[in-house]
């Protein structure tokens, strides 16, 4: 079947057989699929919709597209975890050492921060010393000796996702749910995990625009892991706000041991302990979700989580002593606060514009070869609902370049919405979904 | 507006502005609309149509993305007439010089061979030394001095059409009304003519699938190419069977010879005679239709049409002779003829496989570079309804390499069906669309 006849089917809304995605991945890969016949495709894809059995398909060619990684020397269940992208919002540095702290294996991949949202191997990178590119041997070792290894993607994976994401967002088909799916997916599965717990955002600061669309992105994500035969289940968690108070790659480092060490109390503790003990739940390791939480506590109250911490740390070249001191982390030189222009109830934040100014400060890329700055971003000092009066501050910025500034402070400017009367509360978490 | 915003727009289904398709074909001829983008826009008009305002105003802006052929030195009403493509139809080298005969100027760019269709511009080069390249002053000179020339397309005419005209070949949305309609109607604006006639086929061998979707596409182009300010007028036509019986290049000038000499009747003359009647009506040279058609039956008679063609084939080069002695065309070494399979009444033709045999013989081309056979084709023996005896002939084949007579056969294997009861008739002139 040549690609003219496979976009002509997909047009007409037809479901596309398990070979014919198949042929269409591989061309994908070989480059025989031109680039305006992807376009084309990928709007026919947006437009008429993939069933479910298309979508696991188009998952799984895509997940074998390239390297599969094996994780078969990893002795016991491999847990994983994905989130779809937040502020302030460093559950992976506060539940990794936990769950392994418990008994389970994290072998994870993580990313980089992309647009508003922030990325674990940006925050590793700001303590001293600490590597995030590992030998796959290496990688499998330390995941046996110490149970936990967080590493930038090795290898391979999923070219065909590669090529297919950078075509999506410059033809205005990225918010396919099919697409997004397969996108994820394939590459948890050709990463390897046994078991991915994964965390959909929901609110201002969320990739998808309604709870509705992140409610069903989670269902289907979940729907269709488990039809490719990996276990899946996911949350839908609040990003109404950033979920913790700090923005940035040092300072959510800070905020995570502050959060392991027990000193620390609130919602990214509170996400971290529910994905964590469904990360546990998967892996076979608690029976509940009470005895999964209570386990993580444990780990916090003794300790075991913080010198997880410090084990990967050391392992992975970097300065263990930041695990008890955070001092050692890197500084910004100027810290200025934001005053509040209004007095009243918060009734909104606009959490992607204060990702944005996070990162307008240095603290993530406005362009793709931009240098991170890790001591840079934000320190929040009020939530929603909270009263303030004028002047008040809602923020400290903290500042490496002056010249950064201005354009932090217009993002933020409107971003915050007052009101007279609190707003209504919010759930932290609106759905917990499982694989059948 | 960047594209991927332009795309999404389209994508939502919404309208876009001039504006818009200004910026639009701005983009598709400087090249700052990527391919890949180009193949999503061109899914995203397929499935979500264009408004008749939308499609205006992308046939103007086609027409006005290359040169605009400035005709205003010639004298009186030019007159140009445009078919959707047929096999055996060679309605052009009828009905131009008549037309012209009868005063009216015929300022004519044609194409050549497309698919299973033939091209004016091929059966104009099987007369020997005939020429279609003419400098735009020479076309002017030649079509106010004996009112009429035919050549190929000269200067850059819409070329943001030739970019979306390739890509649509590739991406399965070459059905799109509305991209139809815009690529032919902008060519013929930047063309410069006032009024074009527009013969658009139904049928088997006709571009469009059904006779509804022919109809619709003739109204279509009149009402667009009526909004754009031109005078445009079709006929919906049969192409259930190819037209003449002749197909191939020096054939099809032998049969319009045949037709403008008096000496053939029959379906070609007949279409275009009411071609042309209208191409009479659209230059205010004659009140109605049945006016129309007794002049250019006079110019039969009187051989003031054979002689105008004489003319043209004279100024453009070639051996005026032809016109009175077509022995003088090339001809086909080898003519044999193909039995029929069956006995009884033929029901249907494959008119699109007939042509495509006719190319497989050297009469079009297969690979875009091929060379074209001049004197190569085959002669219908035989019409829809016509009862035929087992061994009858059908048709012959001029074959010039006895190496493509097996590529031929193939092809017409298969493509008459016959019956015990003949087929109900069927019109020639499905029907004639005015604009308002």
């Amino acid at each position: 079947m040549n690609p003219v006849e496979m976009i002509e089917r997909k047009r007409e809304g037809a479901c596309l057989t398990s070979y014919e995605i198949a042929q269409f991945v591989k061309a994908v890969t070989d480059g025989s699929f031109q680039d305006c016949q992807l376009g084309a495709m990928l709007m026919a894809i947006y437009l008429k919709g993939m069933s479910p059995e298309e979508t696991v398909a188009l998952t799984m060619e895509m997940a074998r597209s390239g390297d599969m990684l094996d994780l078969s020397g990893i002795q016991g269940i491999k847990v994983d975890k994905h989130s779809t992208g937040g502020v302030g919002d460093t559950t992976t540095l506060v539940l990794a050492p936990l769950v392994a702290a418990c008994g389970a294996k994290v072998a994870k991949m993580s990313g980089r921060g992309l647009g508003h949202t922030g990325g674990t191997l940006d925050k590793l990178e700001s303590i001293p010393g600490m590597s995030v590119s590992l030998t796959g041997e290496q990688f499998i070792r330390q995941v046996n000796q110490i149970g936990l290894a967080v590493i930038g993607q090795s290898g391979d994976l999923a070219p065909a996702d590669k090529r297919l994401y950078a075509l999506r967002d410059v033809t205005a088909t990225v918010g396919s749910l099919p697409l997004v799916v397969s996108s994820i997916l394939s590459k948890k599965i050709a990463s390897g995990a046994d078991a991915v717990v994964l965390d959909v955002k929901a609110g201002s600061g969320a990739i998808m625009p309604t709870l509705e669309k992140s409610l069903e992105l989670a269902r289907t994500m979940v729907d269709i892991g488990c039809r490719a035969g990996r276990k899946f289940s996911a949350l839908v968690t609040d990003m109404d706000q950033p979920l913790g108070m700090y923005i940035g790659n040092a300072l959510e480092v800070e905020e995570a041991i502050d959060v392991l060490s027990g000193r620390v109390q609130g919602p990214l503790k509170e996400v971290s302990l529910q994905l964590g003990g469904h990360m546990l739940l998967s892996a076979g390791l608690a029976q509940d979700m009470t005895q999964a939480v209570r386990m993580l506590e444990e780990a916090i109250r003794s300790g075991a989580g913080l010198r997880k911490l410090g084990d990967m740390i050391e392992w992975q070249g970097g300065d263990r002593r930041v695990a008890q001191d955070t001092g050692l982390l890197p500084k910004a030189p100027l810290v200025e606060s934001l005053p509040s222009p209004a007095t009243g109830y918060i009734a909104h934040m606009d959490t992607a514009a204060i990702g944005n100014a996070a990162r307008a400060l240095g603290a993530g890329r406005v362009r793709k070869d931009d240098a991170i700055d890790p001591a840079v971003g934000l320190v929040m000092k009020v939530r929603l609902g909270d009263y303030v009066e004028k002047g008040q501050p809602l923020l400290d910025m903290h500042i490496g370049q002056d010249s950064k500034k201005q354009a932090c402070q217009a993002l933020l400017d409107g971003s915050f919405v007052f009101a007279q009367q609190p707003p209504a509360p919010r759930p932290l978490i609106y759905e917990a979904v499982y694989s059948r």
